[in-house]
């Protein structure tokens, strides 16, 4: 056996304003390789890691415990390598852990010829997250796995959810490099919430999804609104409210914090827009004196895919 | 002038379970009827009520008070005429007050070869609400207006959307005749959820509306649960428990409160299996010594109707 397979995982935009937990969208230019094969030694082997520091031992990596749970699902005794060349920055808020877990899982399965479905490669991909996280959250390796716009409409029974992704929909996302400790991301949030913003989220939830069908881009823009975690998390992001301002008054259907952020996304209609907006955000952060990426990317409505050796 | 029109005002559910206070949609078979005329006489006339006890005032009067909010906007000084025929039960929770706000305002911009989309009548029919329940709520004049199932996303602005309605749904209603005080049903509603139940609601608002638009049934039915506003309502009806269990067991896509109560709605794919339905509830209430109407109703994708003389 040296069959072997190498891959472009993608980095994602959780949350998207209003869903929070429940809602995410899949980038087509940014995101790791990874190669993974076939090996005649059975276990799951991580065999180079390039562009971060991250552990080598399976059961602490997460592309390694995403890879178990599949095999243990699988029920054989396969031997796996893995190479994973990282290029999504840790803590970006994009999806990095996701990516890795998910991107693992997909090629694992693509080289036993497909024993899963997209959907049931997600719990597998979980555990990764659960690792990396102590959660295990599928709103980011939902959308790296299928692609386009998904929705996790229920954790317990998991049901994902992929939704319908208009063909014109593109994404500009800026990376502050500063570290938001997670502890803090997470203790901004408040346990409970007054039903009348819950009201007005579930609205735009629906809002969004509706848009998304109907192609409808104005009504995709209206429901990019968050009452209940934007403005308590957007106080740790530096400009948050000038790039959301700036996006919105040139032209981006709705502006805000990528995941648990730093990173902030403005989605637009139109590649064009969306590096029009880019230059403004650039703009911004020169003057910060904060070390930053942007990226513009197209929806990719197909997650995970083969890349030509 | 003597332009007159008979309509049908449909009765509506408004929230279906996940979508409390922008969700709703629109009954076939259930509904008042009414007669709206243009008169010489300037100014808005309540001529005639049957079936039911309703004040004859116009600013009284909701179809009154939603007629004259409409003709404040049209800015001249029409005579109108109302005859109410009303046929939906006070207080049964499907949009009584609705129907004649929306069928009234409906009838009359018909008359004056509609001057305003149907959108644009939802905010006079909301003045007919506010007048019934101190709250100028969309979720049940949205529906009768627009036909079908409809979103409000926001009310400030005001944001209706009307959602794609799958041909085969059908609904069967009860309504038990007791009567539940709108201070109980309101003072069961707690101003704070915890976020874990709104994420959940929000999830299944999204997955609600997905299955609408791709008409699957089976998603439709799984996103069709309120961890919110039914645990602590339904203690307020009785057999609610046991009706939803038998609904459930026997086939329905989903079953909850339809608007603050105490009617329960079951949502089922076919007319037959909601007639099934009907006939396993009507046992149920049988027992109970509570007097009950039981409603079996395509959606209906059209609202509000002319009427044949």
């Amino acid at each position: 056996m040296s069959k072997s397979l190498k891959i472009f995982a993608p980095a994602t935009v959780a949350n998207l304003s209003c869903g929070f937990d429940v809602l995410g969208c899949c980038l087509d230019t940014v995101g790791d390789e990874m190669v993974i094969s076939l090996s005649s030694t059975p276990g799951v082997k991580i065999t180079k890691i390039v562009g971060a520091t991250l552990p080598f031992e399976t059961h602490k990596n997460v592309a390694g415990v995403a890879t178990e749970a599949l095999l243990k699902e699988y029920g054989k005794n396969i031997g796996i390598e893995i190479e994973i060349y990282k290029k999504i920055k840790a803590g970006s808020g994009i999806g990095s852990s996701a990516a890795s877990s998910a991107g693992a899982v997909w090629a694992v399965n693509h080289l036993l010829d497909s024993p899963f479905t997209p959907n049931q490669l997600i719990p597998f991909a979980m555990e990764g997250e659960k690792l990396a996280s102590g959660n295990a959250h599928a709103d980011n390796v939902a959308p790296a796995l299928l692609g386009g716009f998904t929705l996790v409409r229920s954790y317990s029974p998991l049901d994902v959810i992929k939704l319908h992704t208009p063909k014109d929909l593109f994404m500009t996302v800026i990376h502050p490099q500063i570290e938001v400790k997670t502890s803090d991301s997470r203790s901004v949030i408040k346990n409970k919430v007054s039903l009348q913003k819950a009201i007005h989220q579930w609205g735009n939830v629906g809002g969004l999804v509706a848009g998304l069908y109907t192609e409808d881009y104005q009504l995709i823009g209206r429901s990019l609104e968050d009452v209940i975690i934007e403005p308590l998390r957007s106080i740790l992001i530096p400009e948050f409210d000038t790039v959301k301002t700036t996006a919105l008054k040139n032209g981006a259907l709705g502006c805000g914090i990528s995941g648990s952020g730093p990173s902030i996304f403005a989605l637009s209609r139109g590649n064009q827009n969306a590096i029009v907006i880019a230059e403004h955000i650039k703009k911004i952060y020169d003057t910060t004196g904060i070390d930053f990426d942007i990226h513009v990317s197209k929806i990719n409505n197909n997650g995970v895919k083969i890349l030509n050796n």
